[in-house]
């Protein structure tokens, strides 16, 4: 039996519609809280009776909170390697649920803002999601649904050491705040390794657009805090927000000097991506996710105007392989999706360059 | 005093306009005639008075026959730089005459076609210049202009040798035939190497666009012959047209095998180059000439329809350094060429994106 992913999921990501603060170079927030019921073992150790019985009080309590009115359920087993992969894509779950079985659940609410994982590391793992630089906002709906579920659920917590979590990076707060950058021009100018190494001694950890393990590419990196002991989640959300804050300025001041410096090479650079998009007949993931940064550098730049931020953000997921081959409704091989992947970011694009694009390039 | 390439000369080359005998891979013949006038020395050796001889001599011949008429006399000498690069590029001087000064003239006849240097390592070198291949054309051609030439002055002739010429390479017909040819799927397969080995076996070589010496570039290669003893004029003509007529064959072949192979990768060449020519902002001649390759490759396939292959072979010489200096009149420094070869390139390109291609590439 094959469950199918349903049709509400199908669509652009609904978190990403809007803007958000810094939304030029800040692509998201996540907030996730790691959550375990007491009494019950740790999702790792667990048998299967006491999975079974972490997943029944698990979603009848997420169920009947008033944030998660409106949600789907989606147990993993029936889900074939495909769905399971889109759904990573899509941030909803992770790799690791993605992999299991049995009494493994995603809960996903309106939106796909809020989301929660049961049965993966820990019995819950709570998200929210929102586009730009939000973590407030993020953690204000989190908290939120944190609280619901507190009602409803015994939280394994120590009055020590805080929420109990199965690995103990996570314990006390369980929080994880997350940022996806855009730095282009950091990149350019390899200021990014000096901003990497102090980010990195402020106890935060950067990885590439896929999360955990995964390659840096189209100079997008996500920025999260490692702490989870010693500060509240307010304090958490404020280091990581001045943090990201010093970045973005950073940025920003890095493509102004470009500019100045060297203005030809930079129009060069972002009319090509442009070209290259609007022409190729095969791309692979890593050149169109490096083409798409490179003609949001050219909206950074005000070199042309039109594109939405949030269609950029929308196009980076939607030109991810697993999302590729479920609009194509099968599983494709990779050439095959080198090139419907062009092909759909020819049409994509053309959307644009028939309105706006075309004349200012013109001018 | 600098005197200036006269307007004739600033327009596109005429002789290029139409398209000529297997123009998609043809580019152009070009035929030409080593001669002297006997009792003077050769112009390696010859004093200044003996160089201001030949050069009255052969002017007033020149002038008089009836296929120079109308033809422009370019001294050497009060050119600059920039106008001796230009007439090298157009394929009316040698290197070594843009190198030289005193004495030295160009007379270059209405289109082009036919061109006449005096006191290059010879006394006189008269060639024609034709589009396609259209060898026994240029021959025509220039025959008659010799025969002209022979009633007013007195060759230096040999009844063992044949003409006498300064380096014995040239001795005998004093004749060489160069076709220009655009090999870009026997490039690609690497096949070139079997067909160029096998060329130069049979007594020809192969150059690049710019001539002797020149980087063979944009997959256009120049084979010419080697031999002027033992075979008469015709003998020579067809069995270089013989040859090229073969490798024609071999590159069209060789088109239809990867077009059945890789159609998509084909495909994918094709409208990237279309794709940077319209956008890129840099463009290095190297680069330049690659993507234009390729998009005459385009046009080979069928894969986009409107651009005239004359339209490309012009825009080659158009593209090239001297070319864009002048027409920008002033002297650039490469990267300031780079840039307004771009510019040059997308304009070009944009003429004919409006019409034709467009409708095609939205099938």
């Amino acid at each position: 039996m094959n469950q199918e992913i349903p049709e509400c999921l199908l669509r652009p990501c609904g978190w990403l519609a809007s803007p958000g603060q810094h939304g030029d170079l800040v692509v998201s927030s996540r907030v996730r809280l790691a959550r375990n019921i007491t009494g019950l073992p740790f999702s790792h150790w667990a048998s299967s009776s006491d999975l079974s019985q972490i997943a029944e009080t698990s979603l009848l309590a997420v169920q009947d909170c008033p944030s998660m009115n409106g949600a789907t359920v989606l147990p993993v087993e029936p889900l074939d390697s495909l769905d399971r992969k889109y759904l990573v894509e899509r941030y909803l779950i992770s790799r690791e649920l993605a992999e299991s079985g049995m009494e493994r659940y995603a809960v996903v609410g309106r939106n796909e803002m809020v989301s929660i994982m049961v049965n993966e590391e820990d019995h819950l793992r709570l998200q929210v999601l929102t586009s730009g630089l939000s973590l407030r906002e993020a953690w204000q709906r989190l908290n939120l649904l944190d609280d619901e579920l507190e009602e409803r659920i015994y939280y394994a917590f120590s009055p020590v050491y805080g929420y109990l979590t199965a690995c103990p990076t996570n314990v006390g707060t369980g929080i994880r705040c997350s940022v996806m950058v855009h730095l282009p021009a950091l990149v350019m100018t390899q200021r990014i390794k000096k901003v990497l190494s102090a980010v990195t001694q402020m106890g935060l950890t950067v990885r590439g657009l896929a999360g955990e393990g995964s390659e840096i590419a189209g100079n997008l990196f996500q920025i999260s805090n490692q702490w989870t002991l010693g500060a509240s989640e307010e304090e958490t959300i404020e280091k990581l927000e001045n943090i990201i804050q010093q970045i973005v300025d950073n940025e920003r001041k890095t493509q102004q000097d470009l500019w100045v410096e060297s203005r030809t090479s930079l129009e060069d650079k972002v009319w090509r991506a442009f070209g290259l998009l609007s022409h190729a007949r095969v791309l692979n993931s890593r050149e169109a996710l490096e083409l798409i940064s490179q003609l949001r550098m050219g909206l950074d730049l005000g070199l042309m105007k039109g594109i939405p931020y949030s269609a950029i953000n929308d196009v980076i997921i939607q030109s991810r392989p697993a999302h590729l081959q479920k609009r194509a409704g099968k599983k494709l091989i990779a050439t095959e999706r080198d090139a419907i992947r062009a092909t759909f970011l020819r049409d994509w694009i053309r959307r644009y360059t028939e309105k706006e694009i075309n004349r200012i390039h013109e001018s």
